[in-house]
């Protein structure tokens, strides 16, 4: 009977299980008196387990001829404790195979990922906009952006580091942010009754939904997370997401100031030509989208550098993604 | 029998009538062959009208040795069409006294002011804190503050331009700020309940409320609007604003760090140091009043400009307190 | 017999004659003391004169009621020498009619122009796109979109002011690029042939000579010169540029790395993104079209700095669109 | 009898000793090939010597341990070379004990420190005052701003790092600025009687001393030198030093304008936002204050970088506190 | 008898009088209703006074014809108080005759001046750089550049605009320098004795005195105050400074390396590139004239602004040469 | 029979043979149990192989002793693979003796170069100026500048980093430049005949031939490439190259205002000061220059990059000298 499939990041010390993992490093090294050896180390979406591969070691040859970083394996191995930490001792192992799929193997379970779920977040997203933009052929399109790229954007990240960089985090963070700007257009538009022509609230839905679209096409997934795609270097997902609204709305019967609006919004929500903007915000709409992408981009950060960072004190290193210290608390 | 007192903005082409309003303007003038006179202009909350004092008026001296630009005064006058517009020809003009109260006099009633009633703004702020604070030495804290500048903040704008530059200004932002505060700190509390320490929805709240706090030492009223105090430009509100919660929230038994997550708000929520704040912001409280605070700003701006720029095109000029073109509709 | 038809600009003092003018300028004044005057002014493409428009003129009524500024008017004027400098004295004064296009009347001839001929800036783009791009469906792609464009681009003017502002200036300015691409992208092709991949000389060729063909989005011609669409403002003429030649390109078997190294140079030829490039130039290719570009673009406002400044002494003042003094020549 | 105790920089090579030193470092490391070790060090004010303590040493327990980094210990050990560099040999460690001071223990003795005395420096900023500030409530709140605090002044450093960072490093560089504000008051004052009103002397040589004054609150003393507090991080020196003249000015008979000028410079003194001050120098006397202090900054900060620099040649690498090379002699 | 010459300043209101003055303004102007006139100045250090000439004036045809900015005349006229403020009444006026100097013409009386006796400053730059520098090659270099220079440097001003802008300008911004200098190198070098190489004093006064020597070719003097010459809007007197240094060492037995550090001081003493220094401070000679010389030009702005600034309030506006508000007084 | 003359970047594998080499490395290392060895590295142009010497080999003493990293070496030697990559076995090793050269050593044979001639790309310059400079004395001033310098400019680097850094670059750079200028000069001459006064051809070609000729006194040679001299950190190659044209300049008949704007074509050429330039471009020769220079830089860095960057993906890391990622090919 073989042993049971248990996730990786779940294994007891000393117990020994089959589980997928990806290899996530393989690097030569030696030691400084010559001796070499293979660093590698196995990963899910909780935790990665390294170990040394010496050249002595029954695995030596198939470490150093087959096996490859971003592949999937499955494999039979306990966790030890050594004087190194915890290592691996692999018993078996293997490429993935199709068959794996019946015992859950997942590619996506080897990457870090989002605490929502993915479906539902989707189905939130997709029921905003029916419920919220009132403009039917604006709703329309909308609503075809995101069911014709349905597989792609329930597992995108937003980025490849900085905020929300991690499976569906492109929906968690979007997500967000229509949220706030349903609250937002409500609240400016009943504000500002005399606003003319009146604040448009589709537009600021729409544009909330869409105004990081443009990742489906800057971004493309690997299996050691995102990468930028060769437009995404040399266009941008600011422009790209312009792009796919474009492509979307040709040939519907969409106001054309409204699309105006839309695309505006989406080329301006970095605000500044330094922080990635071709144009500021120039349209009560795009303001708001600014500010509430901007402000959950930084929270999201924030919160990743109060739990990564590994400093002692009342503040953390200024060696982060914010590129400034974030208080931990506490008084001295 | 008087005729009856009629706001100056409410004048009927032709019509004569009592009215109170504020010298806003006196400048002498002369024309290119010498011909020298005064122009002056009335104003009240909604409306300005000049004219020219003629040195053959009968009004000459008076307006030569009397009246003071900043001063109010009773008038009988008409507002007739000319070939320069609109003028006044005044009848009688004399100070305002004191029994002009009953009439309804109010020296507010010539500058420009919030659309909203400053008595609801200012409950609703209270009220606010009542509600939302749990902690009941900060949530005393922040009443204490409001109760006891009840007087200056009913009317204080919130700056001398820029934003919501006019009489009750100060509570109209610091409602819509504190507003978006609560509902935000609400949101990112229960999205990262994980956040270690939690967010300090409290903090949060209290930090939308004072934020400009300030704006009380370094602005000071006169009859032509907001001035800066010698102290407000050596000083500056972000700092005097910290001033105010220290000095109340002396010997009150208040949490160490919640005081210090507060004054943090107060100095940061401009965000970067050229925008005037001397710390970024370094909490994820702060990081929130921030976004609120700007978003307000901002859009209060955006929308004076589209009320004010008098530019033909899609666009308004970019001489703007916002320094661009905001955007006016169409698509030509 | 009907008086010649003269043009404006090479009008002799006190010849009357006839000619088709422009409306410029028409702003109602007053004298210091009162008397109301409409100040006016009529120009063709090389000169501009004005003249006042007393209240007692028999001109006075058409001149408040009917004359349009950016309107062209058929004159029968001299032109006379006055304390104020040459004005006009007007005999009779109409509306451009269908018919006096026969009498050689064209709206352009009322604006600065190039000094080359459009026509044959014209067809020298399109003889070099087909002599030097060798790719046949890229160069079939500038083809076409110069064509299909061939009357907007025959006047269309390079910007609104700073560099080539009159008409046909984008044809002078993209033809003066263009040639110097050329020459660089033969000069460094030669110099660097171990580049990998190496130079696509089709690239830099049909870069320079679309770099700026977003102009045709972002402005419109008024009769007054051009200002900026709505589009124009809110999005640009660099991302409308790769708009049109993705449109262009879509459905035609161009390779797809040399659209995106042409999309490229679009979006990065004003390479630093204060300077209104979303990206940097990241390939050679935009390399070479940002230097040939940007020397052009200046070195046409240092001529025109040179041409326009009215300061004495050895340099130009400092206010002008180059935001620097230029040196007129001499050694005190 | 026991071996004398001699500072560890004084301990000649082979010589065995007592000696009171702190334990600055204590990393866990392993040789490639997996032998495990520790790496420490400990050091006296002039210098600091390391050793290994492998696993089968006797001091391997207590020093994983027992051992702590920022701790003193007295140790009977000798210094030797070795292929690594010199290595203490350890006979004895236990940790300071109070009886210790007897013997001269005093933990400042173990952490660079001014070549100054720190009480003649601080008696002479008191002098200063005394003798200088003609206005006798201001001359009082300067000296017993100092008198209060006196323990702390007198070991505190200017910073955590770049300039004075070493114990009574504040001491040095105050008294150097108040130095250099008693002449700079008395010459400008000289050179510009009329200036109205005249150069207030006593506010310049009351800010000289204060200026830095809110490092009391930014620093703390540690073991291994200043450490930022939280409210320190949170709201920076500048404020916190004008915090400590506000409440001591509290219930004094301090002119109003004299107080104001006085908080004016400690928040300007950086000059610029970007870096760190919240409004520039407004007056004459928070210009002279800026410039005595950034200079006795920089020439500190340049002094140390030519000290420490390891490079050759003519100039230092540019990886310094300064971040630029400074200029080492010589002509090549 | 002729009437007695006095100064222009000092001419009571309707004293007439003989007196030497610039002609500073002539425009030709006219009034809204066509009628034209002159308007001209007249100016001595201290006062201008203005008037208009009509074209019936029997001065007219002089005016129009003969008189020339920036000559020197001698009048016959008295002031009189007018609507328009204090007016010229002219009963005579001629060109300056050479024979005018017997009656204490000078050119220099009618531009702004120095306090302070140009004879006096020069005579104690020279006597500090005889006893103060102490290596003789390096002592007479300075000596010799100043004696070379005598004629020019006495009247020569620092600036065109901004700081001492004004006849012996120079002079003064350079002694109070110098004198800076002595003071700050006296107090270094006794701080760091051990700086190695220690700090060269001589090299610190030699750089006080000639940091800004190239204004002698940067600028050149003209009747309405001084203008830059083509190779000073060029290159600039940064360079040119170090030019004249050069030229003058040249074939002299200086110390190379000391003659390299004080044409470091030259070109870095604007420290940072975008204020005009193409290096920084990299010596601690250097960093000493920086100062020095920064704090004399911006206290001689600052009370320039607040001499000239005609705003009520307790601050200044921020139009100024300083581009910030100067507080003035006063706590309010 | 001595063994054959071979350089080692064409030594076989196991092939033994005599070069010459430089010996770049030479690092005291120790095993992380410590056993001590030197880490020693020879190359010449094109490869550089290391080896370790341990201290039981029998070369140990000599490379303790005497090796100098910057010396060249004859060896005897033969390149082995290893585990550890190629490695050098030496045979024999002794200093490189004058009578090496008759063997054809060369120093500049071991550092990287130009892949163009140097005496070729010299001659060409010398002619350019012969040829296109019309105006005498400046032909000759240009022609005796490179004359007098030939022997450091035929191997002189660009830079020592960034871009053209290896022998000859600095004439492969200078070529490139001046190559363009002769077409551009002629190109806008053409294009702008009206240009008042006309393009300055020959100050055009000059300025390219000599806008880096400071390189000369910036940089000095070594055996590991260029280094900053002295007056190179403190003064600059902008100034120093004006040095060097205005020394020569000195007792010839050159045109005032052509040596001015050469001048000023050399310090403007970096036409921004944070980019290095102490004035922008003033005149339109100054313009030109610039752009053919910084294009001709830009292009090489990039060619750099792309040829060094080891980054998988389709562009490579933005950590290189351009701080940006280039597009490396491929559409995904």
């Amino acid at each position: 009977m073989p042993a049971a499939v248990v996730p990786l990041s779940e294994l007891a010390e000393g117990q020994e299980a089959d589980f997928f993992a990806l290899l996530s490093e393989k690097q030569e090294l030696k030691t400084r008196d010559g001796k070499p050896y293979f660093r590698v180390a196995f990963r899910d979406s909780q935790r990665e387990v390294g170990l040394p591969i010496w050249s002595d070691s029954p695995l030596a040859t198939a470490c150093r001829n087959e096996w490859v970083v971003g592949e999937f394996y499955k494999l039979r191995a306990k966790v030890q404790q050594t004087n190194f930490g915890p290592q691996l001792e692999i018993r078996k192992i293997r490429l993935i195979e199709k068959s794996d799929a019946k015992e859950g193997f997942d590619p996506n379970m080897c990457l870090p990922m989002s605490r929502f779920d993915a479906e539902q977040m989707f189905a939130e997203l997709v029921a905003t906009a029916k419920e919220q933009i009132e403009d039917a052929p604006l709703r329309q399109l909308v609503v075809d952006i995101h069911e014709d790229n349905r597989a792609l954007l329930l597992t995108l990240p937003a980025a490849t580091r900085n905020h929300h960089a991690f499976v569906s985090g492109y929906l968690e963070h979007v997500l967000n942010v229509t949220r706030s700007c349903v609250h937002l257009a409500e609240k400016y538009a009943e504000l500002y009754p005399e606003l003319n022509p009146p604040l448009d609230k589709d537009v600021v839905i729409a544009g909330g939904m869409l105004h990081d679209i443009g990742k489906l096409r800057e971004l493309q997934s690997t299996a050691a997370g995102a990468e930028y795609t060769a437009a995404g270097t040399l266009i941008g997902h600011v422009l790209q997401g312009r792009d796919i609204v474009r492509e979307a709305a040709a040939g519907r019967a969409i106001d054309p100031e409204k699309l105006l609006r839309l695309e505006h919004v989406i080329i301006s929500h970095q605000r500044l030509p330094e922080w990635g903007a071709p144009k500021p915000p120039m349209t009560p709409e795009a303001l708001i989208i600014h500010y509430a992408d901007d402000l959950d981009a930084k929270f999201n950060m924030m919160v990743a550098v109060l739990a990564e960072d590994k400093n002692d004190g009342p503040v953390t290193s200024r060696r982060n993604a914010l590129g400034q210290p974030v208080f931990r608390g506490g008084t001295l």
